[in-house]
C-alpha cells in the first residue's frame, strides 16, 4: 500500500496509525479510527483496511466529511469516525480506472484503497471516484442502559495495554458515590489516575477518549481478571 | 538505522515495509521483499536486514536492478526480489569509508546497510561502494512438481493472518475441476474470495501475489489446521 | 500523537524508533532511548512515553542537551540518554498553553508531550515551556562489581530477539582468557559473532551498543535458557 501511494502521490505524507488491529476485528478498527481521526489535520485522507469481506459484493467507499475523507470497505469500519466528523457525501468507489490492474480478490488495500487515496491526495474530487450513495453500513454497538439507579454497559474491546474499554461515558455515570463492577469483580469508585490504587490492583478510570476503562495498575487487566469484550459492567449508586 | 539515514541523507523519504519478519527467517524476508518491491517507485533503494550471519565472512551487497537498488546481506534475502526486478550489477560493499566507524560485528543494519543506503540516496553510484561481483546467493526454493495429473507443492510460509502461502501459481493448476489437499485436509475447489465458505472453514484462494493460499475464514489457518511451512499440498483433478 | 504533531508542526519529520517497549517498562525504554538517540541528527527532538505515573504529580520534562531535546515524563526514562548527550538545561513543562485542552489524566503522550514536541519543532525555545529545574529522576541501574578477579554483573533486559543484554561493557572484562557464566549456564569465552557457535547453542558477544550480550544462535536465549532480567552474570578468569 505504501509503495502504491509513494508511486502515485509521491508528495503525500503517509502516517501509520496502527498495524495492531486484530485480524477481522472490524469493530476494534472502527473504535480506534474514531479515536485517532479527530487529531489529524483538516483535509486528511484516512485509509482503513480491516476487510474480511474483500472480493465480495461489499461496497468500497470514500466518505467525505467536514474534516477529511475516509476510504475503506463499507463494513462498519468507517462509520463511527465519519459520523463523528460530519458526513457530507458518500461515494461508492466504482470507477475502476483508479484501481490497480489487475485487481486481486484478496487485497483491496493495495489494489483499490491505496490508489484511490493517492488520487485524492493528487486532488481528485471524491465524486469523480464513483457514484454517490445515500447511506453506509453502521455496526450495531451495544448500547448502555439505565433504570434511573443502576447503569449497565459492557466491555467493547481490549487495548494494547490489556485495558478493558467500555461503552460508558461519564455523562451516563450515576451521581457519586457509586461503585464499578465488571463481571464479578467489584472495583469501587472511579479513580483519577492509574496510580490511584496499589500495583497489581484493578482500577477504573475515564480513559483518554472519554470512556470508562478498567485497568490493572502495572498489569494487563484482560489477563489478570480473565475478562474480555462483552463482559457486563454495572455502576451501582452507594 | 533510521537515525543514520536521517543524519546522512536528510531528504530521503524512509518507508517501513515490515518489522514483522521472524528472527533469522531469511526465506520469509526474501518472499515479502519480492512481493513488496515491485509496487515502489522506480529508483527506490530497498534495504533489507535479516542477517543471522552478521559479522562473519558472508558478503554485503548492493544489487542494482532495472527498478532500483537492493542493499543487504548476501544470504538469499535479496535474490528473489532482485531477480524479479532484472539484475544489472552486483556490487560487494567493500569500501569501508561508507560504513559507520567503529563497525559492530552484530548490527550491520545500522553500521553498513543504512549508511550505504544513505550514500545511494545522496547519489553515490553503486560501483563506487565496492567491487563488482558476478553472482549472489540464491536460496533453493522447493519446486512444485507435476506428473501430468497430480500437481504437488508445499507451504512456503505463514503470513501475518495465519494464512498458509504455497509455491503454486495458477499457471501450474490442473484443468478444473480439481480439489486442493493440504496435509491431510481436503479443501475442495479454489474459491474467488475468503467469503466463499462459512466462517471457521478452510478455504483455498489465489492470493494477492499470485500464489495458492490456504486460509480459514475469520480464523488463523496455521493454528486451526496445525500446519506450517513444508506441509505438502496436492491438486487432484476430479 | 502523530496527528497532533502533523496538525501543529506539519513540516516536522516524524520517525518511529520503536513501539515495542513492554508496557510500564521504564528501564527498557531508557536503555533503548540511550542506544538510539546518538544516531539521530543534531537538534532532533526525542519524544519518549513510558508513563505508568501519568496523571499523578510526577513532573513532565523537556531536557535540552548538546545534541537535541528529550521530552517525556520525569520517571527515569529520559535520564540515561540525556546524560549521555550532555545536559544543558532541564525544564519542567508547566505552561499549559502548550497542552491540548482538555488534558486527559491517562494519555499525556497525546495531550502534553506531542504538542510540546510540535512547539519545539516550530522553534519555541525550551525555556518558554515552563520552569527551569536543577535535577531529574535517575533510575538506580544495577552496578557491576569486581574483586580484582571475578567480575559480576547481571541481565538488564531482553531484546526483540530474545537476547539477554547485560550491564557489562568490555572495559570491565578481566584479561583473557575468561569464561562467561549466566545463571547456572557456563557459556565459555566471548565470541566475535553469533556464528561463533553451532545453531541452538548459547553464545556471548559484545553487542552493537558495547555491552556483553548472551544469545542463542538462531534461537531466543531468554526462552531456551529460561532466564531474564536480574539473572547474575559472572566473568571468571581461566
Amino acid at each position: 500500500m505504501k509503495g502504491v501511494i509513494a508511486t502515485r502521490a509521491p508528495h503525500a505524507s503517509v502516517v501509520d496509525v496502527t498495524h495492531g488491529i486484530p485480524p477481522q476485528a472490524v469493530l476494534v478498527g472502527a473504535l480506534v479510527l474514531r479515536q485517532a481521526a479527530p487529531y489529524f489535520p483538516l483535509g486528511s485522507i484516512h485509509v482503513a483496511v480491516v476487510d474480511p469481506g474483500v472480493g465480495t459484493a461489499r461496497r468500497a467507499l470514500c466518505v467525505e466529511t467536514a474534516s477529511g475523507c475516509f476510504v475503506g470497505p463499507d463494513n462498519g469500519l468507517l462509520a463511527l469516525a465519519a459520523d463523528g466528523a460530519g458526513i457530507r457525501r458518500i461515494v461508492e468507489l466504482t470507477d475502476e480506472r483508479f484501481f490497480l490492474q489487475p485487481r486481486s480478490a484478496t487485497f483491496h488495500g493495495r489494489d483499490v484503497f491505496a490508489p484511490v487515496a493517492a488520487a485524492l491526495a493528487r486532488g481528485t474530487p471524491p465524486l469523480a471516484l464513483g457514484s454517490e450513495r445515500s447511506d453506509l453500513l453502521r455496526l450495531a454497538l451495544p448500547a448502555p442502559t439505565s433504570d434511573g439507579s443502576l447503569v449497565r454497559g459492557e466491555v467493547l474491546h481490549v487495548d494494547h495495554f490489556g485495558n478493558l474499554i467500555s461503552n460508558l461515558p461519564p455523562a451516563l455515570f450515576p451521581a457519586p458515590p457509586f461503585a464499578v463492577t465488571v463481571g464479578d469483580v467489584r472495583i469501587g469508585a472511579v479513580s483519577e489516575t492509574y496510580a490511584g490504587v496499589v500495583p497489581g490492583t484493578p482500577v477504573a478510570v475515564v480513559d483518554s477518549f472519554g470512556l470508562l476503562e478498567i485497568a490493572v495498575r502495572n498489569g494487563r487487566a484482560a489477563d489478570v481478571l480473565a475478562l474480555g469484550p462483552g463482559t457486563p459492567i454495572v455502576l451501582t449508586p452507594l
